[in-house]
């Protein structure tokens, strides 16, 4: 098979490749894959990942010790546990300390034709879910683990930094949770987007005349070491921050400012599967404007340099 | 009066002072102050301040516009509001945007012979707590906001970084909590002193090698940029890091491990005196070890040579 792998600090396609067949655990075709920021921070050097990229998927189950799950379409967790530990057995494999994660983390990826899981990760897919949407399934989860890890809901007030694609979901789960939401931004065709799904957006550039700001919530997702202190800018004393943003670099940080105004900074990661279909069930997400290119996998270097440019959002890989 | 001032980027005794007389504020005679260590990050250029230094204070109601504060033995909230905004309206000037701060934020401060607060700011100091003891008040009500802001209570594990005097007041309260504390630091005669009030106490070195560690909860009292990131390396995915530490410079932060572990950062800053008025009164504290010396205001800026010593914890201030 073939797979788009970043090995020796460069990204390549690699054909021939052996099928990813792991004992106890379900080999999937993959149908559809999806170009994450974490995909591109990988390939900038964020996590020392060495192997098969990619964590956003599709697919149908060719394999599985599950025989039920033969012949099913699934998108899956991306976190393997080791079973044993304290994490694991509570049911949450996200923190296992020696998980891998899938495209991340010694595991290799979905920008294959084929990945490796094991069953339990696997979520059947919703016939009224196309694979172009369902591949937003881990993305949406993450975002939706916002509304799991705060006080956030309905009829509460949120900024988002980011016009990029996570800030794009976070905007749309909490729109759907009955948010007030307004997603500050610098992308024109990106905020275009966003206001086509009628999500409210400021230019950042306004939203920096608006300090001293208070607002109760503010959801950083902007991907930028920068965006952190802005929004240490926004929120209001005893406001909170939820942290979205992964990268490569170190932040500079006024740290004496979270101390002063007494500011809860909440780290964000992966979220629950089944949250996430239930809302593509639903259908009111507007998500196919955040589809920006697609592309065969065997044209995955360019597709990666697509989804590298300031106005794309998602990017998808058919292998 | 004299006071000791923080002007022109420069410490200084300064005599021949008008008395600080603020129309509708009480007027108080200091008779004992105590040094911070926010007072010797003021004098390396934190917050921008300028004026007289100092917080921590106990002294006599000399008058007041409530007549029955007059000879009263008191001790001060230090932050006094607007009155108008919402913050203030709900009983709590402590995040006032207009507020002023004693010694720390445009008011004139407790190292002089008099000071100036509202009325409303007094607490009267009961008669069993002698003044060396009061003059604990205001950073004891900082070390017991991480009571208030947090999960944290009896039967808890909780790991302080730091055996200063904000570290080491936080343990006490904490251990008085029913917590089980243990206080991580590298000043030996510090941790001996933690240690005869009961502390348990870790070496730096040997909190490193414990990496990775999984306590759920971590007070960051250490007062350096560093701290933070060693706070990420002690806690559990999604534990709590509660942080103290207000410092001149911006720390360098790997903010995506707060992300990846969904960590909870809380600021924490001032708190209640009726809190810690309440446990000064118990005597439980042993707070006379955490006195490293006493000046007469005379030799204020000695005795601020004296409280920037690597081993040096509380230092007194007589006026």
């Amino acid at each position: 098979m073939k797979a788009l792998r970043f090995e020796q600090g460069r990204l390549a396609l690699v054909r021939g490749l052996p099928r990813p067949v792991q004992q106890g655990e379900a080999l999937i075709r993959v149908t559809m894959a999806g170009i994450c920021n974490t995909d591109l921070e990988i390939v900038r050097g964020y996590g020392g990942f060495t192997g098969t990229l990619g964590h956003e998927f599709v697919g149908v189950v060719e394999e599985s010790p599950e025989a039920s799950q033969v012949g099913v379409r699934v998108v899956g967790e991306i976190n393997a546990g080791c079973g044993r530990c304290a994490c694991c057995k509570a049911g949450d494999a996200r923190h296992c300390p020696e998980r891998t994660v899938l495209g991340i983390v010694s595991r290799d990826g979905a920008f294959a034709d084929y990945l490796s899981l094991p069953p339990a990760n696997l979520l059947a897919v919703p016939d009224e879910i196309p694979d172009h949407i369902a591949v937003f399934a881990e993305p949406l989860a993450a975002a939706s683990e916002v509304l799991e890890q705060t006080g956030i809901g309905s009829g509460q007030e949120v900024l988002i930094l980011g016009d990029g694609k996570l800030g794009q979901l976070i905007a749309r789960v909490l729109l759907a949770a009955g948010c007030r939401v307004r997603l500050i931004g610098k992308h024109a065709g990106k905020m275009k987007v966003a206001e086509d799904a009628g999500i409210e957006t400021v230019p950042l550039e306004t939203a920096r005349n608006w300090l001293p700001c208070a607002a109760d919530f503010v959801v950083e997702a902007s991907g930028s070491p920068s965006g952190l202190q802005l929004a240490l800018d926004l929120v209001r004393p005893r406001g909170t921050i939820v942290l979205k943003s992964t990268f490569h670099d170190k932040a500079q940080l006024d740290t004496s400012r979270i101390v002063v105004n007494e500011i809860s900074v909440i780290g964000s990661r992966c979220g629950r599967f089944r949250n996430a279909l239930d809302l593509l069930s639903r259908g009111v997400l507007n998500l196919e404007g955040m589809i920006s290119a697609q592309y065969p996998l065997d044209r995955g270097i360019e597709a990666i340099e697509c989804a590298s440019e300031p106005e794309a959002l998602k990017v998808l890989l058919i292998p």
